[in-house]
């Protein structure tokens, strides 16, 4: 036991990571973190993931949530450091992902001789973390570490963050604790189900809107009784932070980002029954537009909250509603032939229909030209769909990178657009020291595209060149195959969509990570 | 004057903007922004630069304003895109660069609504800003904006950060404002001066430590003058903001990033005085080392502070010190021949000081490979000369977007590490767009070096091959050459001394971004 008697605060903190089972950390060190990543070394069963940038690693972590349904711990050194990682920590935020991130700081004695690098780190982690700690003393860091990590392990998932002085990482550790394990999920009563199956049992056109938990298959096949029994629509929220799907899984009907498209979508619904979901809220608001997406004679009712045990409430339901024997409706398989021509969105989604391979995770952050993903798609193979739940674009190639190491066996697609391509790019760098299952598709259609509509929905007016020019990544032109070579990542520039069929065909029967360059613009 | 008065909050602020001489937007703007993007496009006066990743635009805000000596905006997509700025931020703030940051906000009736992009972005933006403020009235936004110049326009320079509500922008705009004049820098008393002529006139080695504008060259040469007199010993802080520098000026010698380095350096002082400059301090906190770098009986004294009039401060000390008359010793033009054989420091060094072209300005992040700069290049063309200030990397690229702009026609060399490049190279894609007369020069050892050496300095143990690995950028190789190609700037690989001084020769009389790769490490 001398070994043991003998460590650090650092020491202490990676054998109450391992004893927890946060087995991977996703890092950027600086020399703060010295003795930690000294720890990691040492101390056997956490994998060590670097990324170039912390941008990476923050998204990492939360794909790895979304897939492992458990935290892993990020390293990230002071508070520009954290500033680096937290717009994926605002997505990981949304998406309800539990994230345990310990952060740099200058030794304790050493913070108030204003150094270079010192800094507000609790006021950085504050808006992007459920809970933020400094450590105080060595002897006190596993401790600290055991309550980050019961922290994140709530349900839905929360961003721990634990601050860590050098000198409480180099001084005398701690023994090593084992968290307390997180609460169970609280259950709903039987009148909540009583009510909600009155609700749906009413006349008039309803709609259950799922999120969270209630988006894995098992819980959508309930949903899919509780449809066949009370003829209530499905639906599922803009993004979801995962959403298993395809062929065999019943579909929950996303709600479109266009305010004026989700309103006619949602206008004759009485009564909207949350499952694990929010109201439904428009992404942005706009002049002469409302924020909520729902009629006003609309009700807006709660099954289950996001934190609860929501599949458990769907079962409630159903047996209440007598439906546990009823075939739900399901997804059938319907692979496209290889289309042809040049690109459009329907092409682009029947090629990933026809190619999407069973099991395989699908990260998207295709922004516009995914608009049609999800009709589509639902009759490829079984995948699970990933999306940007904070809005905070340059998510997709970390969240994949995460998703890759949560599940090695498993295919990861990342669909992502050039422009948010560009805020995390060395994520590519990642994918290839760690050998992962990536296939990168870039849709370069050179132009923050979303954001040429967005000028008119505004109503913004009197745009011409310059704004214009403000929204256009065509000059220069990126290469993107370029980008990817460039990094360690083999690439293929695809200029029609039998050209994307055949590549991505090919490139999915290898191993390792590739990209495809979708050239929608530029003429080569 | 229909126009005028017919404008909306967004007009009104870029018009306030303009007639308070903020002339560059560095921008990378998002729906909630929109309607100021409209504004910029109908407003002459204000130079738009694009940048693909937030990071991008603070630093090029930070390098803008060191050249400029005026603060330039930012305009940020609400509080993950004001986070994805917060590093070089921190580095401005550290800088006591004044910038003006412009952070969109969702609609006033919408934030409540909690849709995916809200977020506390007073909260991100407290830890990296002077002040801070979100407009709550269209009318009121450019009277808030000319607050928020002010600010930024204080001595020393402070980070303004007015958060703008998407309804703000594009509801109807009040007046114009004309920004009050900031405040003359105060005086030193004469009391001051006479304490200090006194401390220098005593017996034993003294110093003199020079920071903020007291490194322009003018002040430089009273501080000549003074240790002409008084023969103390001229040094500037380890990283200064700009320090002009090379033939004809004083120099002043830098403080060592090392502890031990720095403390040997400053152990027989018995006082140093301070102008404009902090008590030296060590960068970072070590186990059984001091965190202030001069010795216990060094008495540490302040001429003037960094926000008071530093040149007026050192006149008078001058006078008192009947110095006036005395030539200070300058530094002499010394440009090497082209050096031979394989890559060290010194070789380095060699190349630069012969080839920096005269009032060329350098960013300088090249960190470990760096270390022998200072020593050598004094004796090269006069220049100026721009460190990193807040530690936190990913600085240089976008402070030489910003100061190329600041100063289009001077030639602009950007110094920088690998492991830093690689955290803003969304920078290069700036430099080609605008076609900017940046000359980058990465040091790729492939490695960050600096954390192989901190791993000893904070005496960490038992680092094996995993430790090591994430301080290792050599698996894969990145391949500058073509990260720059991939993003419209021309690349050069250099293999020795001789390739590196005859590439940089011909790139410096070219047009436009270039970048040379010197390949410290991997065999081609």
């Amino acid at each position: 036991m001398e070994g043991v008697l003998k460590m650090n605060g650092a020491e202490s903190l990676v054998r109450t990571l391992v004893e927890n089972s946060v087995e991977v950390c996703f890092t950027n060190p600086g020399t703060s973190e010295m003795h930690f990543v000294s720890a990691l070394d040492k101390v056997p069963g956490v994998r060590c993931v670097l990324g170039l940038f912390e941008g990476v690693v923050t998204g990492a972590a939360d794909g790895y949530y979304r897939i492992a349904d458990k935290p892993a711990s990020t390293l990230l050194h002071l508070g520009p450091g954290l500033g680096n990682g937290l717009a994926n920590l605002h997505n990981a935020k949304k998406a309800n992902s539990g994230i345990v991130n310990i952060v740099g700081e200058h030794a304790l004695h050493h913070i108030e001789c204003d150094a270079p690098l010192t800094s507000d780190i609790e006021g950085v982690a504050r808006p992007m973390s459920h809970w933020v700690k400094t450590a105080k003393s060595s002897m006190d860091v596993s401790k600290e570490g055991a309550l980050a990590i019961e922290q994140a392990q709530q349900s839905p998932g929360q961003i721990a963050t634990l601050i860590l002085p050098a000198d409480t990482a180099w001084g005398p550790g701690g023994e090593v604790v084992k968290a307390k394990k997180p609460a169970a999920r609280s259950q709903i009563s039987e009148q909540v189900v009583q009510r909600i199956a009155k609700v749906l049992s009413s006349p008039g056109p309803k709609a259950l809107l799922l999120g969270g938990l209630a988006l894995r298959a098992e819980s959508l096949a309930l949903a899919g009784q509780i449809a066949a029994k009370t003829g209530c629509v499905i639906h599922s929220e803009y993004n979801n932070a995962r959403i298993q799907r395809g062929a065999g899984r019943v579909k929950a009907k996303s709600i479109p980002f266009s305010v004026n498209a989700a309103l006619e979508m949602l206008k004759d619904y009485k009564h909207i029954v949350l499952v694990g979901a929010k109201k439904p809220v428009a992404f942005f608001g706009y002049p002469n537009k409302p924020s909520y997406l729902f009629s006003k004679d609309c009700a807006i009712d709660e099954l289950v909250g996001l934190g609860e045990d929501i599949h458990h409430a769907l079962q409630m339901l159903v047996e209440h509603l007598g439906a546990s024997k009823l075939k739900p409706v399901l997804a059938q398989l319907n692979q496209p032939e290889c289309p042809d021509g040049p690109f459009d969105q329907a092409g682009i989604a029947k090629v990933l229909t026809a190619l999407i391979p069973e099991h395989a995770i699908v990260v998207d952050e295709s922004i516009t030209t995914g608009r049609d993903f999800d009709a589509f798609t639902m009759s490829a193979q079984p995948h699970d769909w990933l999306n940007l739940m904070g809005g905070s674009i340059g998510f997709a190639l970390p969240a994949a990178v995460g998703a890759a190491i949560a599940a090695p066996n498993r295919t990861v697609l990342a669909l992502e657009g050039d422009g948010s391509a560009m805020y995390t790019l060395q994520s590519l760098w990642t994918m290839a020291r760690e050998r992962l299952n990536v296939k990168v598709i870039i849709f370069a259609n050179q132009s923050y595209e979303i954001l040429k509509g967005e000028l008119v929905n505004v109503g913004a007016t009197g745009s011409g060149e310059k704004a214009l020019s403000m929204l256009s990544l065509n000059s220069p032109s990126l290469d993107w195959v370029g980008l990817a070579k460039s990094q360690g990542v083999e690439g293929f520039r695809v200029k029609d969509l039998k050209e994307f069929f055949h590549t991505l065909k090919a490139v999915i029967a290898m191993n390792g990570p590739q990209l495809i360059e979708v050239d929608m613009h530029k003429p080569f």
